[in-house]
């Protein structure tokens, strides 16, 4: 049994353009609505539903923070509709995400450190780890496909996979 | 010209219900999954397309702050689909609805304050005021429809509407 250490990089857009969407004001532009009340910074992601008959919903996940360094073994994606997490109780939280092949290995691994005022949505078929809260309870609104039909895919490594940022207070 | 004022009451489930619903874990059932370190609270709000080829968008709003007395001139809605906000700057805010009718009049209207841990979701065809943040400049996450046609209608009432609060802090 090998072991491979990851360390997380900051969430950007530009990084994580493989596996889906970084919903965050950050640098976009607005459009100004409500008689110039409001910017509306439009689209920053968009919802898959693949099946018949699917509707898209929206859910709150509460999650218990999670101990640095941490054993990942498995990872699950979604073939039938996208996913998406935007924070609510203010703190960062971990992004581990696979390139899109059909057994993920160690290579094929990306962590990111996303901050307090940005969400993520991972594209139908992205490998990604369940939700990665840090520090406390942390509630995240979720996006996502709701519907018949099997739409969660597992794969379980055989390598024991330790995610870890020194950097991190825990 | 009359003038009405609108006092708001608390946001609750059952008082929205004929509007849409609130976006909370409050006293909903949660399903546990990411063996045991995630509380799943489901399908606390349903997403609306009514369009062929419609999809459904994940959006951030940056609402000015409104300054209470408040003159309310105008309603829309959206007849092609549900449009939600769910506060991500930690204040309250208000919601101003209206009863499904084609001309809303003053007895048509309802106001609730919203707490920072509650988002609503306008059903398609519920009459609203635009996002009426409070205290500071708030960011809400929208998820809302996107497609052609005509989605957003408008009503401008004859009398004036004043919404206040004189228990808020402004």
């Amino acid at each position: 049994m090998t072991e491979h250490i990851l360390t997380p990089r900051p969430l950007t857009a530009e990084a994580f353009a493989p596996f889906g969407e970084v919903i965050e004001v950050a640098d976009q532009t607005a459009v100004m609505i409500n008689d110039g009340n409001t910017e509306r910074y439009d689209s920053l992601a968009k919802v898959e539903c693949a099946g018949e008959g699917d509707v898209a919903v929206i859910n709150i996940f509460r999650a218990q923070p999670r101990e640095l360094p941490m054993r990942i073994r498995m990872m699950e994606k979604h073939p039938l509709g996208s996913q998406s997490f935007h924070p609510l109780s203010g703190e960062p939280y971990l992004v581990l995400v696979a390139n899109p092949v059909e057994h993920p290995e160690p290579k094929d691994l990306q962590l990111f450190l996303a901050q307090a005022n940005q969400g993520i949505n991972y594209r139908a078929n992205t490998w990604h780890h369940p939700i990665l809260g840090l520090n406390k309870v942390c509630d995240f609104l979720v996006v996502d496909r709701k519907g018949e039909d099997h739409n969660c895919d597992e794969f379980y490594f055989d390598d024991d996979m330790i995610i870890d940022d020194p950097t991190l207070k825990m």
